[in-house]
């Protein structure tokens, strides 16, 4: 829903630069029951207080999340505070399918263990409803009783304006921009979800709706309209967040994306501790690293673990950008003392892990 | 002191290969008082004890640390459980010499904070002692009662025996080592702390004296003497630290290293916030970074703040090793989720202040 401050009047503007900005836009499944009340989408505000005051109603006993990615996951700890029974489905057979299924699967156990229920690998076929009511989630397999629904199953590049404009859309239908957020027409220029960006990992247009990279892109964007001349190199696909004291993060390809790629890959995964073993807060961590087989160039890692864990993405993150190989990995020096971390950081020991295999 | 379990008797061992990994022993002041009963040096697990045994008994009410440094800095803290006026003395007009000195002053602001006395700028001449007891610690300014003193003035590589065995030293008296830890006389390997490194961003040897670089070393040299050709590259100088709540460390070349090198730099300096403006928890972060003028490589980072603000220095360190520039630096695809970072990480908001003065 777009909101039109002058009641949705049309009118005309000249310009010499054109920056489209229009974002990305929430999927929603047309299925049987999807106008039911009782169906939330976490898009807006609005939308949000909303589903605010049904659960402050106490109105609600049983919720239903469909989408185990970020806004499903992060729905789901928010539902924790309320007394609710909490069911968490998505089509594919782990949750975050952005993670490897070994990492995911540390997540989903984390998720079990707050006492919400996963359906996992079960697609969402429609809603029953009585009259207007919601009754329950259908999918594939079974019927799941729920009095709210909240929808989280992604989102799409806004391009319908852009695209009727005949602007050039690439992958996902996000706009085709050059390094300096220039799309293939002059004066046209394009930032943030609705544009494409270049993965440096895997060389290719890739799109990833994040703010972080929706904010960068803004910035070049703008100085480059403003007469400047400044690149977005590219995005290496970093994300992170957690589910209650389950931190979360991934950067650089997944095994499923190398795989897409035909990438001869090898990995290690390994579980230690945040801090030093003996020091107080100390937190498991696994951290799993993914390196080209023979040259050893690291290609992505993702981390599972503990408050504190996940922030370390940034180290592999920043190591990919600059295309470290895994044994750069294990000489890092990185910070130690042992309210911080072990003497070799978990990173280092995942670095030493994988150098064995590479 | 060094343990001989054998009784300090004199045993003759034929090698093929000898490692010498003797560590460093602290820095002991030939003052006047020296001696006294009451001084403490913190790098036995007994001179702990003693000293932990003197606070329980209550003995003890006002308490000097000399050395504004990482062990002064850590016993102010955790004294400051005990019922005690605590002085911290340092010869320098900083606290933490390896910090900037605009840097190290938000430091200092927070042990203040803490009630601890600050005497910068004062050098240790002696104690002032009744018979065996100290009474007072004496500086080229003043004499400052106390009933304990703990030396924590800096520590120098044990190389005595190295030495005298015609191995070459270098910087500080730390052992002359290839980056296969190998020493200038065939078959001698020297790792840790009783050996110098290579500085990554100066170019230069350099000696840091640090567990995690003595486990790089330590790695380096065991795989080389068991017939392996494994490098240990070199270190950008990296450390952490924190006291109470303010976390604090340092990476690459300071202001006063970057002087003595003659090298021309730039700085920039941000204060803001470790997680997103509105989430629970933020805190204040501030981060200086250092790059090179014309180039722009980045030369060094600092950052001092609230818990969750000293690790991002992992970011730069790794970006030191990569030898990556400012603008990189910008574009840097860091994890973002409100409960982890600002949309902008201040690591980018300290990199784009400084883009616009290299």
């Amino acid at each position: 829903m777009i909101e039109r401050p002058n009641g949705g009047k049309r009118i005309t503007q000249a310009w010499d630069y054109l920056v489209i900005a229009t974002g990305a836009i929430p999927i929603r499944p047309n299925v049987p029951g999807i106008g039911a009340e009782g169906i939330y989408e976490v898009t807006t505000l609005e939308d949000a207080i909303a589903l605010r005051k049904v659960l402050e109603e106490r109105k609600a006993k049983r919720a239903a999340i469909i989408g185990g990615s970020y806004i499903g996951i992060e729905m789901a700890e928010a539902l924790l505070r309320w007394d609710l029974e909490i069911v968490l489905i998505d089509m594919l057979p782990q949750v975050m399918g952005t993670l490897d299924p070994d990492m995911a699967k540390l997540l989903a156990d984390a998720i079990a263990k707050e006492g919400v229920s996963l359906y996992l690998g079960e697609k969402l076929t429609g809603f029953d409803t009585t009259g207007k009511q919601l009754n329950a989630v259908v999918t594939d397999k079974r019927e799941i009783p729920a009095d709210i629904a909240i929808l989280g199953i992604g989102i799409r590049p806004n391009t319908a304006l852009a695209k009727s404009a005949g602007i050039p859309l690439g992958i996902k239908d996000a706009i085709v921009v050059d390094s300096r957020c220039k799309t293939q027409v002059d004066g046209v220029w394009a930032a943030g979800d609705c544009a494409q960006s270049h993965h440096l990992v895997s060389g290719k247009p890739t799109w990833i709706a994040l703010g972080t990279v929706a904010n960068k892109q803004g910035r070049v964007a703008g100085l480059n309209v403003a007469g400047n001349d400044v690149n977005f190199p590219g995005v290496v696909g970093t994300a992170i967040s957690r589910f209650v004291e389950t931190e979360f993060a991934r950067t650089g390809l997944s095994e499923h994306e190398l795989e897409g790629l035909g990438i001869d890959f090898v990995s290690a995964k390994i579980t230690g501790h945040t801090l030093a073993r003996y020091f107080p807060g100390t937190q498991p961590i696994t951290v799993k690293l993914l390196a080209e087989k023979k040259t050893g160039r690291l290609l992505g890692g993702q981390i599972v673990g503990g408050l504190g864990s996940a922030k370390r993405i940034d180290i592999l993150a920043t190591a990919l950008q600059a295309g470290l190989a895994v044994e750069d990995l294990v000489n890092l020096d990185l910070g130690y003392s042992p309210p911080f971390s072990p003497t070799w950081d978990p990173i280092h020991i995942a670095a030493r892990q994988l150098l064995k295999v590479v």
